[in-house]
């Protein structure tokens, strides 16, 4: 069962949170942008700090309607897909098994097109802005995570049917059962009910008790509205929810237990004993924030400076689905860029791209119901306090740039700012870098401002310092009471208690030292609470105490530092560009493209011999050696087929440039190359097509550009 | 404890089996190489085909004594070490948190220093040789790697104190024991006792009921016996040495519970119900095995090719020791080349490498208790069967060539073949990859021919056509007996059961069909077993039944390809390299420089402004971007510190350049260029320097081309 209703829904504000990887909420997820009134909330849900509680899959499974290709045209995500599985971008894992749902292996495109991904990126962050990248364990300890917080409250409610042993995630299900009883409401009604593309393969779990059953107005309203919250319940109001609506397995009928939290971490054991439980990361950041100290000293105590990671991370989702937009381990991408709270988040570099125009979709459009983007320059949005800061803003642009230059749609980004309550309590501001896709717009990049939590958390609990020491300008004039000990009297007098007293002295307040400094003087003792010792009142004469008012002057000031956090999900990011790029040749629909820019394209040229004939063969090999050398990926095919048809097979997987090797290449050394989005040639020499190729590979050149320099061909054209 | 007795250990083949990531065996951790005695077994291990079954530890913790710096000078292992940490190469995991053993992180020079290795690898093997590079789950589901043989075999022998809870690795246990008792049988006797070096950090369990204790020549004979062979025993006969040798905890002296085996692999749990158990995986073989139909698909049915991956592997350690060189979690880059197995696995580019010489130590020399190096060209040792073949000796060469390449001493690397009793008992040939460190000779690198091991088990477990079906060139006549069934009599005769007799005879071998064929020629019937139906036997006559020999031809081949796997352990390398690459500067063994060659090296150039004089700014930031637009990672150290200091602190880090900008810069815009290895500088203007570095990275010319182009400059020699 799939959400058709969507268009019905309303705020989802509250529920997503700080989700780092949620999917766009729903209201947003039907271009062309829509306006819905902000409902009121029934149920209050937690308020909590984790930016990834409760991950929610509110994509789309029917499209937009108006989802156009790369040229414009009605965009057919069954036929990307088949594409994708078919030239093995990516597959199920374990797939001879039977497959294990939420888990996916990337063939050969797959994988270079990520490398490639991280490639840019790894150029366009880390070595651009001199980050500190570092490699972390994915093995975790409970007590890392117990800390940060994951052990508690990273979970998504779920409930099980103890009969059949089925388990449902719970939102899901009252989602699903509300929506199917509104769909035959319609049908009962003769009211046109959109079909979904079913796919034959899948064994989609019916909602078989719902018929077509007439519903009163009153309960369609109060099904939508609980629909349109449907995030923002937790485990106790989900469980009241299936109670009060019946609620049971759809398949059986069968009654189902209350929703219990179940964690979504993979848990497992470190070492040989069982007192050391573990769990896989379910992000990298903790790894960056407990080496600070660390990477603040190799940084030579300089402040500000960012961390990066890649790696993967694991999340136990209960029922994965949406293909690779939500998956069960997955490659990320994660920036902690450490700040200082203090002077409004400058950034150094803020000025190079104050002028980059952005997409924005900020908290008070949303707050007013509606989607309005604006599109503004970062320098005036940071300006304008709609963006909190320049730090913030500087990334926001950054990662904008960063989505251009591998080849997204610009047509098909823009950033979404998190509402107050769905932000983290402790963050200053949140934006989301979102592609539009056939799921609806997606979040691929999100942008928080972490505050000081992890640190300030980790440093509690191991007392690690955390923090930046710097020498203060100007030294700092602090006033303050201060108590002073005769330490001769004081052993006599107390003895055994000395210390005791000392320490509940040392540790009274400056309001109270106040208060106590007049006592002192006007009654010639104090009395303080010691609990412990005597009654727990203790009197301390004048003669061995003394309470004054003093300066001190500190010259070092020390702060935890603030972060401000990219978090990049790459397989997201090689899914919406895979969308973002495809479309098929006019004449012939079944005849797919990838228009991947050449830098990130997994194969860079097609080298294609007319046919198998020996003579070929050398010139394949040379022509293979001197692109290998100068590092440009090639492929072969020396294929029985069609010199149209193996073009045809290329341009499925995104390889921008073909050479075709014929008779002509034998007697004069020269060869056609071909531009896979026009599929106009040219021909020319060796050394001229492997430059031609080495400089449209490093992104020095457009085809327009070796066209306008390069003789045309026109030979093969026929065979297209 | 550590081993101080491994010179008088001998024969370690049997038990290191095909173990990918072992240490090095003890008897050749001992260079200069010194010839051993092969001894006889009194236990016989497990034959099995694992490749790494039961990791083995045997480094040496007692350096080689001749153990040279890359100038040739003594090597200092702790000295290098103290570099590494405090220039965070490497660091504990979690360190904050106490660390948890095996697992480390990689700070920025660390992970620069992998991902270059990592990517000179991807364009050695995979780009050089049309690779299909793959990325699967690490997250494998129980029946997968129960049909490799992991769950039951993937394991050590661990035995645990049932009053403290402390376990113990059963081999390890013995080992430690047995040497602590001849240790303090030599001081007992007054000999000299070598003293292993102690870091005072770590606490490390002392073999306390241990004391300068006599022991008979013979039981000192016998507990030697023991060393050589301590990994060769099974738990049961662990169990038995224990009980004989009255071996316990040594801590306390508890007797122990009997060895059990430990599984390596980390257990988790996949989806929220727990009925699908599954582990982290031990090796990224498996998912490119799994996906082989879909690959030899990819790539257009042709034969051979080779797929690779490259990711984090996963072993729970029962104590893991010994650095960097036996982590719970690893890098591995894996190549699963599949070849025909008829035809001699030849390989298409063998002449290529032909003539490489390698430095091979064979099975034979092993076996005559020796370890003399054969220097051989791979093409001889081919020929003359050393090598069982050209795949696997194109492969030697290629790793040797990738070794060289990323700036491994030659020197330091030598080939080991695997005895035939440590080999697979599929295998045809295996070998090592070894670079010596202080730690005597490490396995880097595995390079076996795992034949059709794995795709036919998962074959036979799955059903899926892991093979290959190719035209034959010549079809092939078959001679076979064919039983004609007539199907119109059949029928009548049988009623119900008639299908069932049709299967049994289907099912009938040639050698029955020959027989039967007699039979129904002499007696007009034949009888055959058909259980289930009537008494067991069914007669069938001639009327409905022919048998004739008749020649079938066979146009397509099947086959289950061979694989040959060459395995990197990516950190192993690593660590190796630094090792390779150390040395201190002549003047000043305090300072310690990593050589690294420009390709490798984690930053490429240091920007050194003299002061910290704003005049220098946009020279610093013009460099910056300049050499960052070209790819090249730079740092700017622009401390108070001297230059020397500064130049210093980035030879440790292993930084080939270093840029000074000083007044004459502000002037001229020329600036002075340093190499790391000789301290020379040249000084040239911008756009010389930014090529001369870009030059030096992509190593197209050497430092001294530079020098000799480049005027030379010898300002600040003396800051050096």
């Amino acid at each position: 069962m799939q959400c058709v209703s969507r268009l019905l829904r309303a705020n989802p504000s509250n529920s997503l949170r700080n989700c780092k990887f949620k999917p766009a909420p729903a209201f947003i997820s039907t271009p062309p942008y829509q306006s819905h009134p902000t409902q009121s909330r029934s149920f209050a849900a937690t308020p909590t700090h984790f930016k990834f509680v409760v991950p929610k899959r509110k994509q789309q499974v029917t499209m937009p309607s108006d989802m156009t290709t790369f040229k414009g045209k009605p965009f057919d995500r069954a036929s990307l897909e088949s594409v994708m599985k078919r030239r093995l971008f990516y597959t199920p894992a374990f797939d001879i098994y039977g497959g294990v749902s939420g888990l996916y292996d990337y063939g050969p495109p797959g994988t270079a097109l990520t490398n490639n991904i991280v490639d840019i990126w790894r150029k366009h962050f880390v070595l651009k802005e001199n980050m500190l990248e570092v490699d972390t364990t994915m093995l975790t300890p409970h007590e890392v995570l117990k800390t940060s917080g994951h052990v508690d409250k990273f979970a998504d409610w779920m409930c099980k049917d103890p009969k059949t042993g089925e388990i449902f995630r719970a939102d899901h299900l009252v989602e699903e059962v509300l929506e199917a009883r509104l769909k035959g409401n319609k049908e009962a009604r003769g009211e046109k009910v959109e079909v979904e593309e079913e796919d034959p393969k899948k064994k989609k779990k019916k909602v078989k008790n719902i018929t077509a059953v007439k519903l009163d107005d009153a309960v369609v309203t109060e099904y939508e509205e609980i629909l349109a919250k449907i995030d923002n319940y937790n485990g106790e109001e989900l469980g009241l929810l299936m109670k009060k609506y019946d609620i049971k397995n759809p398949a059986t009928n069968g009654e189902l237990n209350p929703p219990v939290a179940f964690n979504l971490m993979f848990q497992t054991s470190i070492g040989p004993s069982s007192n050391m439980p573990g769990y896989l990361r379910p992000e990298t950041a903790q790894g960056q924030f407990l080496n600070f100290a660390k990477l603040l000293e190799f940084n030579q105590q300089q402040m500000p400076f960012a961390s990066a990671s890649i790696g993967k991370s694991f999340r136990n989702e209960i029922s994965p689905r949406a293909g690779l937009l939500r998956v069960r381990e997955f490659l990320m991408a994660e920036i902690e860029h450490f700040v200082d709270p203090e002077g409004g988040k400058k950034h150094p570099r803020f000025e190079d791209v104050a002028d980059v125009e952005l997409e924005l979709l900020d908290r008070d459009v949303q707050l007013s119901g509606k989607t309005t983007i604006k599109t503004t320059k970062i320098g005036e949005a940071v300006k304008s306090g709609m963006v909190d800061n320049e730090t913030l803003g500087y990334f926001l642009a950054r990662i904008q740039q960063f989505l251009l230059k591998i080849g997204a749609d610009p047509k098909k980004i823009r950033f979404r700012q998190h509402m107050a309550n769905e932000m983290a309590h402790y963050a200053a501001d949140c934006w989301d870098a979102e592609l539009l896709t056939s799921y609806g717009w997606i979040e691929c990049v999100g942008c928080a401002d972490r505050s000081a939590y992890d640190l300030t958390v980790h440093m509690k609990k191991t007392g690690a310092p955390l923090v930046v020491r710097e020498p203060r300008k100007e030294p700092l004039n602090i006033e303050e009471y201060v108590c002073d000990i005769e330490k001769k009297k004081f052993g006599p007098k107390f003895k055994k208690d000395g210390k005791t007293v000392e320490n509940a002295i040392e540790a009274l307040t400056q309001d109270l030292r106040e208060k106590l400094s007049l006592d002192l003087e006007k009654e010639g003792k104090i009395v303080i609470d010691v609990p412990g010792v005597g009654d727990g009142k203790v009197e301390v004469p004048k003669e061995l105490i003394k309470i004054e008012k003093r300066t001190r002057v500190e010259h070092v000031r020390e702060y935890t530092p603030n972060v401000i956090e990219p978090s990049f999900g790459i397989g997201r990011i090689v899914y919406a560009l895979c969308e973002h790029t495809y479309w098929t040749r006019e004449k012939d629909e079944a005849r797919g493209v990838l228009s991947f820019p050449p830098t990130v394209a997994p194969t860079k040229a097609l080298i294609v011999p007319l046919s198998t004939h020996a003579d070929f063969k050398p010139f394949v090999r040379t022509l293979g050696d001197r692109l290998q050398e100068a590092g440009v990926s090639t492929r072969v095919d020396d294929s029985g087929a069609s010199i149209g048809k193996r073009y045809s097979r290329n341009d499925e997987l995104g390889t921008p440039l073909g050479i075709t090797i014929d008779f002509q290449s034998v007697k004069d050394n020269t060869f056609t190359l071909r531009d896979r989005d026009s599929t106009e040639q040219v021909r020319a020499g060796l050394d001229e097509i492997v430059a031609a190729i080495v400089s449209l590979v490093n992104g020095k050149e457009q085809w327009s550009d070796v066209a306008a320099r390069l003789p045309k061909f026109e030979g093969q054209e026929a065979e297209e």
